[in-house]
């Protein structure tokens, strides 16, 4: 018998390169399929733009990767798929953010029921994951912390076990969920899961820490199966990247991100005509 | 006798709020002028971006200071002072960065010839500080240090002479120009010296801090009075203040770099009509 299957690449977007967290597990989950990714590096950071403008940029991203004939796309950023998820509802091909995932995988793995939420300032403000987790079980405690210096603090490469300075960062940002007791803490960020050993060592080996990229990927593969869509060619996937801003740091950067080198060529986008898609 | 006079406003634009350190200043040292303040809060940080963006947003930021019509500008940014001054030089009214007036205070005040310079990750790769320094006085032994976690710090209000986190940070980025026994360092971005207290701890009583929005509004007053443009009513300067995007907290923000409440209205200018005045 004929599998179905559909050679069409799978479309992630962030506003940045955190997202390429995401591409990580697809190629480990995936490793057949064909990948697209657009970093708005000229636009970023979305967490500290008002809604309508996040909302704007994410319809805008979303265009660009139909454009490359994708069949799923993955919103791979805590503040889109936080404060403009209604984005993601209305395109002609399947799509999803990272709270769904990140949020049912802290459920399951939740043992007291106290859940903490780590993300940038508009996700904690959109409330997001606390919204769809109290929705399906009321009975939960959830705490949640914003937590703008850890973008800024990966970006810097301090992201080593024993950097003093991310590791002061981090005690005043768990603190609080440390005295709430929480079991289990969602990373609603996709840069930070480079920090999880620092937060590991801080919160201790009881608290479970959700990547909420490895949440989305999986998730992603289950979604393309149910509709028939996986790639089940033997041949290894390639990778396409695109950003709309391409700073000096760039490889170094990606590189932190994916865990491997980039080798493919790095296409940029015209901000001006990304803004015209719209 | 008539002095001359010149009651249009002066202009100032920064990447984002940060510029407002400078109207501060500008406001004590000349309190009958009226200003008018563009922070480019959507498209901000400049720092990270490439020169090409930079120098296409400086372009932009003047002409539309220069439609209010201004009779000087000053770029409150350390960011397009440093990789894109070649925009102040070609405008019809004068315009200044911060990097000679803040570069020139440095030289005055050392007596080692041991200066350090403190930037965004952009303004340090553009070594400006340095080059202008070098080329007047040969002699000079300059050391640079890229601080991108400043800008973050500050922003996150992390400003308290005993937060703990911010002391870690600011202790790895000073280190080395402790080791080299600077006298004089040039706070080379107009976040920075919300950070004074915290730096001057670190560094000693000895070390002389050089404020590049302090020394930007004396070198705008000078300028004004040299070309006869100075505002000589007897009554109170207005602000007005624009804004391409206005996130939730812009006030909070605003207020910590202006010193004092912003009781005036922030008009919001759209991105789209910016980038089209190209």
């Amino acid at each position: 018998m004929m599998l179905p299957m559909d050679t069409r690449p799978i479309g992630v977007f962030d506003s940045g390169l955190g997202g390429l967290t995401v591409v990580r597990q697809l190629l480990q989950l995936l490793p057949g399929e064909d990948i697209v990714y657009f970093g708005d590096t000229g636009r970023v950071p979305y967490g500290t733009r008002s809604a309508e403008t996040i909302e704007k940029y994410a319809r805008q991203d979303c265009r660009l990767l139909l454009g490359h004939d994708v069949k799923l796309i993955i919103a791979a950023c805590g503040t889109v798929s936080s404060v403009a998820p209604q984005v993601l509802s209305h395109l002609a091909v399947p799509a999803m953010g990272v709270v769904e995932p990140a949020a049912q995988a802290a459920m399951d793995a939740t043992r007291s029921g106290r859940i903490g939420i780590l993300g940038t300032a508009a996700t904690i403000r959109s409330a997001s994951f606390q919204r769809y987790m109290l929705e399906a079980r009321p009975d939960l405690r959830i705490f949640s912390q914003a937590c703008p210096l850890f973008v800024p603090l990966v970006e810097a490469g301090w992201i080593q076990r024993d950097n003093d300075a991310t590791i002061a960062v981090a005690r005043r940002y768990l603190q609080p969920l440390i005295q709430q007791q929480v079991d289990t803490v969602i990373l609603g960020c996709t840069h930070f899961p480079l920090l999880s050993p620092i937060l590991s060592d801080i919160l201790g080996e009881n608290v479970v820490l959700i990547d909420s990229g490895a949440a989305c990927a999986s998730r992603c593969a289950r979604e393309l199966e149910r509709y028939g869509l996986l790639n089940h060619s033997k041949k290894m996937g390639e990778c396409r990247f695109y950003v709309s801003d391409c700073p000096d740091d760039f490889t170094h950067v990606a590189q932190m991100f994916l865990g491997r080198e980039v080798k493919e060529d790095i296409h940029q986008v015209d901000l001006e005509f990304l803004a015209s898609r719209d």
